[in-house]
């Protein structure tokens, strides 16, 4: 080993954490809102006193972002009636979180699970979102609480559907970003260029532009990559398990979804189908390509998709159920002659047209078969009708939608066209 | 809305879906072995019989690529003592499935829950991987079978730990790819240009290079930014909670770790510290770049951080308790005058250096003080030093290594150096 001096007047002193870490760091971030977290959190407070939970705890860094405005280590403790009783736990960071959750210092406390027991008055039941906290976990912190655990899943997701005016900023700013992606795959697709070059410029382009390359997603089995879902030619009818949608093959068996080798062809269809996580806000859109000049029938199922698209998007209003767009495509699909091949074909196709989106990209509604669940004024739903056919190839186009008064707003900017990529 | 032309003469007419979905998907892909799954499969249930549990129920992807080479939605159920009784469910997409499983037909059955409860004999107690299954999963599973859940987490990953000779040619593949990082780095790094625009030219050369965009991570409340943990000047010594290593601050609350909107300035250390999914299999390489040329202080603080790295490294042999490459690492900072700043300093300080990769970035063991489990000949781990100072910001050096018979062999293959960039 390489002889090293060892100093002996070192210059290195211990140096007070609070000056180093309480640094400002909102000037490296995006601008972000000062949400009113604590009437989210009272709001909680209330909705949990109708459940058979005593309590409410948060452990998940996405609730956590909802709830206080910080993702940092921590779990929020909740008791259900009275949010000012909420208190914030930090496991770590805590310099970091005190900047960023926006909340009155009161509520927060260091420390990890015996601070929890501590401060908590003898809770029966704690309800935990059951469906995105790990079983382990789980069962440790509600055998410390001496407590059964009660899912509150839905509560949480029932209260983040309805977004507040900033959050609607947010979403916007998100979907708009596919602008972005719009330009990498004109620049970049071409004859011989492979899904995964185009997937490239794609998520660079993205990431350039700030978007967070890990896309949040609440199907815990489905890991979704950054660059998008993008298939061409034959890979567009290659329907992998992990999403009802147009999914290509990926490179590899352990994420058998998203671009693969496959080079492009003149005369191909290229479906990109592009979630986007911009300040921890999602936008979900698609749009379809031509290589070359698209050829009438080409034209043809393109203005079919467009048709289905527009029939969902049509259905939705307050008090709809949510079953009711896809329902509205299927019908105007059957009058086209093209419902087999309405989002899938055969054992891959799905009575399924679109979700909710917000601080992750696959939330509640879902817009499919049997969902009567209402669709409410405030929530942002995309539709993303497509069809697929094993010869003809794809076609998609999906958008981002805020439910008004009366129907929707579109958030997403691209135009609804079939595009060209001249050759 | 536009008026479309209904068929009258359709010319779509239903599909044999064989024909279609059976297509050959290798070809899209990157090449990848045969494992000799069923030696494993075997090989878990004699380590079932071993633990409380009848039999194992394995639903995550990534255990279902390492037991039968397929992530589709499934169940691998594999009763205690002999893996010929072995059978995968399948939920969706049995085609992929078929051509991915290298496993005898016979082993396939397509369904969900209610065909494993027929198929399985009565089991007391059902092995379940609880640490990565979610809360209401494990229960909706174990309620299924009529059986207590038992955590089998450490069985497969102290099955996984030791890596066959294609999986550590794939881990070679994985590490190799930080060149291509590299390349990026030395490429778009310049004053003026900010650390989420090398991230985004990092992001895009490696997909564009075949790298899958998203990491898998054990850790289900800390997801990596696919382009890498990038930080510069001042955000080197910002240690967000998420990890124990330079975070950077990231540009948004709800992913508090990453590339930021910070401008690189002359003189600034940056350090690129990535992880890399090809394959499936991870790779995991750092170094650190000066914007300009290197001051007497920053080649200092360089040539101790290269020290400490060789210090752990030098600990590495079969048989040695995983705490070794840290306190080997603690003893050399002490040595030379650092040891306030090894991995850290004040509360965020973490007595840590390393850990073992391979289908996850994040796989055990994981070297830091107070594990005595052995290090074994076939694991592929990571050194991962580094020296964060308040003032003087910080200096990471990370390789993979394969642990052989008498010590180690680098897998990754950028040259151990301080880069400089030319301004």
């Amino acid at each position: 080993m390489k002889e090293l001096v060892i100093m002996t007047d070192n210059p290195l002193t211990p140096y007070e954490r609070t000056v180093a870490h309480e640094q400002d760091v909102s000037r490296f971030r995006h601008p972000y809102p000062t949400f009113d977290y604590q009437t989210r959190i009272n709001d909680l407070a209330h909705k949990i006193e109708a459940t058979e939970a005593d309590a409410a705890l948060l452990p998940n860094p996405v609730d956590l972002t909802y709830y206080t405005g910080s993702s940092q280590p921590a779990n929020l403790y909740v008791p259900a009636g009275d949010g000012k009783h909420a208190r914030l736990f930090v496991r770590r960071a805590m310099a970091f979180t005190k900047q960023e959750a926006g909340l009155p210092e009161k509520y927060l406390k260091q420390g990890g699970l015996s601070a929890i027991v501590e401060y908590a008055s003898h809770v029966d039941t704690i309800g935990l979102p059951l469906e995105t906290t790990p079983a382990s976990l789980a069962s440790k912190l509600a055998d410390a609480l001496d407590a059964d655990p009660i899912n509150i899943s839905d509560v949480v997701l029932t209260q983040r559907a309805i977004k507040e005016e900033e959050e609607i900023e947010l979403l916007t700013d998100a979907a708009e970003l596919y602008e972005v992606a719009h330009g990498a795959i004109q620049r970049r697709a071409a004859p011989g260029v492979t899904e995964k070059q185009v997937g490239g410029e794609v998520v660079g382009a993205l990431v350039a532009a700030g978007m967070d390359d890990n896309i949040f997603f609440r199907r815990w089995d489905a890991r979704l990559p950054a660059a998008g879902l993008i298939a061409s030619g034959e890979t567009l009818s290659l329907v992998s398990g992990h999403a009802m949608t147009v999914t290509g093959t990926g490179v590899a068996r352990s994420m058998p979804w998203g671009p693969s080798k496959r080079s492009l062809e003149s005369g191909d269809f290229l479906v990109a189908d592009i979630a986007l996580n911009r300040a921890g806000y999602h936008g979900d859109v698609a749009r379809t390509y031509v290589i070359g000049e698209a050829t009438p029938t080409q034209h043809e199922w393109f203005e079919w998709t467009l048709a289905l698209h527009e029939a969902a998007r049509d259905a939705i209003e307050p008090g709809v159920p949510a079953e009711e767009p896809y329902l509205a495509a299927y019908r105007r699909a059957e009058e086209l002659g093209v419902a087999d091949w309405l989002c899938g074909y055969a054992e891959m196709q799905a009575p399924y047209i679109g979700h909710s989106i917000g601080l992750e990209a696959d939330e509640e509604p879902t817009l499919m078969r049997g969902n009567t669940e209402k669709i409410r004024e405030g929530m942002v739903l995309t539709i993303e009708p497509k069809l697929i056919h094993p010869e003809r190839g794809a076609v998609m186009i999906e958008d981002d939608y805020l439910v008004t008064t009366d129907g929707v707003k579109r958030l997403s900017t691209v135009p609804q066209e079939l595009f060209e990529i001249s050759i």
